[in-house]
């Protein structure tokens, strides 16, 4: 198995991009990263593009084929993967394992979703889940994730004022973060006065409908020098599935994909929640932030609220959680977040992350979910 | 690269199954994959699979991690793989390369359409051309292809007889083929005077709509022989993109994309089209069964209504194509159609094709595109 290391990055401002079209878009995200990469288009092997939905959302299947040609790539292998909301973690791994294979050499690894071209998203964000068993009988992902929250609350004693938290955390990170689509602070009271959504999650605490696009550029490690002086390398490349339906878990206050992911990832790379400097974890609702950190092995079961409660997740904490503003502040245009979450990572890592900077980081790691965590991809990358 | 082995085929019966749910008839094919190949389920390290469009077809997306759930397969990672009709293509190309990469041993690589569960399946199967610029304006894919065969006729003096061939000798080869969809012989005069779908296009020159599902189980190749007395080789599997819209296209007559893979599985396999025993090709319309065996190379371009016409690509021809009935006759539930490829080549290379047995193969051919060539896929394998 060849090393991989990630040599470009690059991502779209997110948020309601009316003006800009799906190829539009995710062409600029492309066009950035091959810049970034210092490569020409002409270098590239081969294509993955993670989307959740081009299909529901704009009317548009074989994206792989559209985009390779609009961004003038053609005949390079153009591949869509899909995964929910996990759509870009798991392009970023196809993408890995092609240049890990031996197939191909500089792959591009992008993800790219349009949600704001239809009058409401919320039927196809759906499909996400069961479509038998819960988005069939009216069940959403607010009310799915809002189901977690409350045993979470039970169980463990989770406060309203800690899942604000998350949110609270995120949007300062954001502020700093100049392709985030909400890029200003929040309050815990303006949290907590936010317009009710699915008790007990409010408006503040889930994350945006977004248009956007990100992409990453991999080649073999012992060519990354050639490219760059900043290269990063994939440590680990992980993913595991669950079931679809929340009402199949054991467990709803636990996401068993992020669990087995996260402990194969570590096992790849060799390393312990403790060598970890920061990590984009996928919080599409508030929840998630104190179920991730948990999940991943941060923090114990339970103790997630506070972890976030005592500033332990802030850019200067222990553990820095989502110094990119996360799925909440930056947008979360489904297909993606798995990539922005790696683009964050890099410049984190390459010390290219202006006022958000977590000092010294030398290790990163992401973690994105699909629907309810049927589908959960973990990436660990170091300098 | 290690090199790969298929271990075990399976394919569900095509049609109209109304009374198979998606979820049942995915599984269905797993499991007769996991019983040919002698493995448990406990075996598998990673699913792939392709699918065009559950999200237009059944309103489902993240059927990754449906299917290893409703199979009972989590943890393992699932992944969906897409280029409209090239998806189960891809999802073999995945697969090989997990396995070729390392990351992954035993895989399994299905695919999967459900097409009859709603009123009118055009609008979703139009998702595959550039919603934009073909489909939006009217434009369906009998259409596409028929300008496509207009001028192929114009060209190269392609005549309405030789098109029908391409049918009557799928419907033959289908007629011993259980698991075809429309198992019956057809005339000429037949084809010749089926209803009018897009001029010179008739019924019967078009694969239908159809539900179904394929899988494959791969491993590498130093390790098949603990699992079947009778492997085959992946000797090749490429891949390219080309123009997602036709009129971008220099030259309607021929597939460029189809013309990249082949060269490129041909290089890899270090073999030319004189070592091909057989072929199965993405015959979507009677003019494609055409355009493939010339642009895989088998005949000079403006040659293959010729090779239809006398009988080169019969069993006993030349190049047999289709001994499966291809497209047309076996059906075509899109995102399954380039895993049954695979699986027919792997029941001929074993010597297990019954009637349909193409004698003394040893190495053979599949030929998978998305749209009207967006994608294509060419795999290459041998006994």
């Amino acid at each position: 198995m060849r090393d991989v290391a990630v040599i470009g990055v690059s991502q779209t401002k997110f948020g309601e991009l009316w003006d800009v079209s799906f190829r539009d878009m995710i062409t600029e995200a492309g066009l950035g990263a091959i810049e970034d990469a210092g490569v020409e288009g002409a270098d590239l092997d081969a294509m993955y593009v993670g989307n959740m939905s081009a299909g529901l959302f704009i009317k548009q299947e074989h994206i792989s084929s559209l985009i390779a040609d609009h961004a003038g790539l053609t005949p390079i292998p153009s591949t869509r993967v899909e995964a929910a909301c996990a759509s870009g973690g798991l392009a970023l791994r196809s993408g890995i394992m092609a240049v890990a294979s031996g197939y191909h050499d500089i792959v591009i690894a992008a993800g790219v979703e349009k949600m704001t071209d239809v009058v409401d998203p919320t039927p196809a964000i759906a499909t996400a889940s069961d479509q038998e068993w819960e988005a069939q009988q009216g069940v959403t992902f607010p009310s799915l994730y809002a189901m977690m929250a409350r045993r979470h609350m039970y169980e463990y004693g989770t406060t309203r004022e800690q899942l604000a938290m998350v949110s609270v955390i995120n949007h300062e990170n954001a502020s700093n973060n100049p392709r985030a689509q909400f890029p200003m602070k929040v309050t815990v009271e303006q949290v907590m006065n936010s317009t009710m959504v699915a008790d007990p999650l409010r408006l503040l605490d889930c994350s945006p409908i977004s248009d956007g696009a990100a992409a990453v550029i991999l080649c073999p490690a012992d060519m990354a020098r050639e490219y760059t002086d900043t290269p990063v390398y994939v440590k680990a490349s992980a993913q595991a599935s669950g079931t679809i339906a929340l009402h199949d878990r054991r467990d709803i206050t636990r996401i068993d994909a992020t669990v087995n992911a996260a402990r194969n990832a570590f096992k790849m790379a060799k390393l312990t929640p403790g060598d970890i400097d920061l990590v984009e974890v996928h919080d599409c609702f508030s929840i998630n932030g104190i179920l991730a950190v948990e999940d991943l092995g941060f923090v114990e079961k339970g103790e997630g609220g506070r972890a976030f409660e005592d500033g332990m997740t802030r850019i200067d904490g222990d553990i820095p959680v989502n110094p990119s503003g996360g799925l909440k502040a930056r947008g979360h245009p489904l297909g993606a977040t798995g990539i922005a979450q790696a683009a964050e990572v890099v410049w984190q890592l390459r010390g290219e992350a202006g006022k958000r900077q977590v000092e010294g980081a030398e290790i990163g790691m992401t973690h994105n979910i699909g629907g309810t965590g049927g589908t959960a991809a973990v990436h660990i990358f170091s300098r």
